[in-house]
């Protein structure tokens, strides 16, 4: 398959593309990695991938680019900037960035690899880091058909899920649209919860009337019986991170006039929270931030403190 | 069994109420009945129960009285007017209310029944009025345990879930916890799919995203694929009733010092929306008054309108 | 002048009421009052009032009966309860309900003094205790000219500024609508504020640029300078206070389907400020409630603490 | 004085910027403007400046360069770019930027600018654009006590109020929490107009009751009369551009972790306002656009439309 003989090339060795890269390397396909950081350079060269010393270098190196970076400005230097990833990249080649960017940013990388006759897929990132690790990420991916064809190999050798969202920017979208649900409930459980927490109410009596009708949720279901309610805010997706996603999906909403009057007033609250300190807890600690305004100690499942 | 020779009275058989009652009837419990409407009276006459001329004349006739009316009202007066059903019930006798109310009203009734020793439930109805129709309702019950004990026949004759949430209190309490987290994922969800729509993405692709994550939710996979996204925004539940819970909610939030941003600012939403001609329609059609606001053509499934 | 010849009834010696018929006693109308303290009472009778037992004795023996009461259960009980005012006042009486209250309220008291030919008038108080105390009040009336002329002399002993809004209903509502704009003020005004202190900015530069805009207002003028600004937090006008009549506010909104984002969303902000202990302080310190969520130091004037 | 023999160079002659600039020659300031729209240069050349073909050119003939941008993104290009102003500008000499951008963005340009030894002045504008015809605008400014200085000619020059708000930074964030307040306030008065209007209250009379309570504020008192409320929409200020400015206030606000929930909420009625239609209006158009949402008519003074 033409998919194998890719040369790949991944920029962004972070807490979630280091195991992203690993599960790549993984399934054999050859592999050039960069990233400032040298630790996880050095481990992705143990698992026999070579290193490139730039952007630059490894598209020189790749037929498809992968990107997984912290924001849009970083992003858009790497790919779009002088002497970037696309004034280097083989004609015939592809960008796949997994970065969480907002759909303007997506749409100028679209727009400049069509350009220039290179193909596009944004395929930004479900789940957590310790999926990414097990090579059980979910992916949303805005691509063409053929080049969808192209990179599927790559994103089933990291995650298990993938979803063809449409052409390219429809990942991006499709990601603020989940994550806007997602983080959201955080607030809405988190206010539901102190309310019942106020009134006296059994907490586990609570949980199973709530999962009994359509009150019930993602987040409250599988999250945080894990989470918050077992005393464990540890983050697997920080609040601080919640807020940063919650940031761009308004800003999104504002660019595209769709009023969004509950995410604006929840980031608010994700930055009341922020203030008060729980920026690097998990976001299901918004119960625990919720409670503190309120005044009532946060509610805990069984023994849990 | 001694449940089975209590004589129950039922007042206030609107559009759920004459369902309950039906079912009580149904297993054969006495009852006698009344209503201001003679229709729903005659229809449970055909079917055995006996009617009284007011509701003072029901808990003469009654060792247990089950009421569902409108609101906080007219379950003070009836209840504990001069010449109400605490004036006249039977010593030994247990009052439950089924109606929806704030708290404040259901401690005010606990407090009045235990001061006469009479017994107190409150046990507000989940579900939809088919639903009760069919027996298949969902009770939150505060009752002490001998109370629920005598209740519990009755209860399983009218729904097919039934939840002791706790003591007298805990019935009323437990279903603002719950209407509150069901009626605002309606605002979410609408919030998350005119977005959606804005920005160009595929319904069902989209839906098929979100079911497998975290933002799922009972709304979205359970009530929306039947009411608004397949074109049906006849109400089981209307936006005009979401919008009274809702106050309830708020207010009692606001009683208890839980700040509750996210309710509050839903319950605008719905407040717009009854102002723009969408109180008569089911609360899943909150998408529809987003879409309204956002200037998008509300989304639906397949062919629906 | 017929006025003067009007017995009076003033029944509500609180805070602001005992001022208020002080100045009426003090303009030499024959009065009779009643309360339940009998502090207050006692230093009426010191001034030459008379005192009865009860509120239907104060009826029985006035002209025109004057309430100013806690809020809308207490004004309902005593006008419209059994045996109360309108039980027992004189025929071409006039009753003068002074208490906030909430539109529903008033037009019930207005349509039941209608139905009995007795002339009804609602005219809530503006500013605070110690105008009352000076006579310097603010009152905003809804009332038939006729009416409006007869309690016009009592209203000028009470205050020195007399608004006739309207018809019965418009004083209680022309309340509503100024009190919902000095009240959300304060938030307002907190968060510029407490923005402006996170931002490292001089307060009396910013208040000088301010007040020099279209951005000034009355409370950041007027109020601020003189309480929260100044370090002083003790009420003029409490927070509970404030929050109660955003209630009113808000539940009279919904029930006319005005949607009120903004006044929504500050009276949850009242509500935090409660849970956190700032209940019975100015509801100008609102700032301290903000700066305390913004993890910023409250700014305050030259040498204020 | 030194001033005077400051060759003055201005780059930005847009709506604002061409009546600013005017009024700089009109003093006899020795000036060179720049712009890609060449009727304005054409204009200024008719008052005495010369014109220069780029900012580079402006900066190279200039001691002290004044900026009037539409946003971040010129600023930092026309700046900071490779090639731009901070490259051309000499020795001794300072930049004023006048235009409304972000703190970031003014907190990078001070440090590019403190870096090569240029002095910066942020001072962006206060008031309409026919205030900046008149040369009676008003600035915020943030310079260190020597600049100050220097460019306090120019400012006089263009405008009639000049507020020192401390060093550099400050004029960009005082104008910040000054037009917050500002623009919020108009949301305020619509929903506080919009219920006045539902009450059935008369406008003339409830507006007489606002400006004698702390209820008033300068929005109400100053430009509605003469903008919504006499019927006149044409955009002072337009709904669009309050709309951005908002937008630049809560990102700056998240950045400090200052919460602010109504500039949050306010920020999605102007969204609404503009999905709506309404985004090209005056921004006491949001009565018009909140009473369209409440289902009532726009209150209008005397016989206005």
């Amino acid at each position: 398959m033409s998919e194998t003989r890719d040369k790949i090339g991944f920029i962004g060795l972070g807490r979630m593309g280091r195991g992203m890269a690993s599960n790549i390397r993984r399934k054999q396909h050859p592999l050039t990695v960069h990233d400032i950081a040298p630790g996880p350079v050095a481990a992705l060269e143990a698992l026999g991938a070579a290193s490139a010393p730039s952007a630059a270098a490894v598209a020189q190196a790749s037929d498809v680019v992968l990107t997984m970076l912290p924001g849009p400005r970083e992003v858009q230097g790497l790919i779009l900037g002088t002497g970037g990833i696309l004034d280097n990249i083989r004609a015939g080649g592809v960008v796949m960035d997994m970065s969480t960017v907002d759909p303007e940013t997506t749409d100028a990388l679209a727009a400049a690899c069509a350009a220039r006759g290179i193909g596009f897929v944004d395929a930004p990132v479900g789940r957590l880091a310790w999926h990414a690790d097990r090579g059980e990420s979910l992916f949303m991916v805005g691509a063409s058909d053929a080049d969808f064809a192209r990179v599927k190999p790559l994103l089933e050798a990291m995650g298990s899920t993938v979803h063809h969202c449409g052409g390219p920017g429809t990942g991006t979208r499709t990601k603020l649209v989940n994550n806007y649900l997602a983080i959201i409930l955080c607030q809405l459980n988190a206010e539901a919860l102190s309310l019942a927490t106020a009134f006296g109410l059994d907490l586990e009596k609570t949980l199973e009337v709530l999962h009994g009708t359509t009150a019930t949720n993602g987040q409250l279901k599988v999250n945080w019986p894990n989470k918050v309610l077992a005393g464990d805010t540890e983050p697997g997706f920080a609040i601080d991170l919640a807020h940063k996603d919650l940031s761009l999906i308004v800003q999104a909403a504002n660019a595209a006039k769709v009023p969004l009057p509950v995410a604006a007033i929840a980031r608010e609250a994700f930055s009341s929270a922020r203030a008060r300190g729980f920026g690097q807890r998990d976001f299901s600690a918004m119960l625990d931030a919720q409670c503190d305004l309120a005044g009532v100690a946060p509610p805990r499942l069984g023994g849990a403190k």
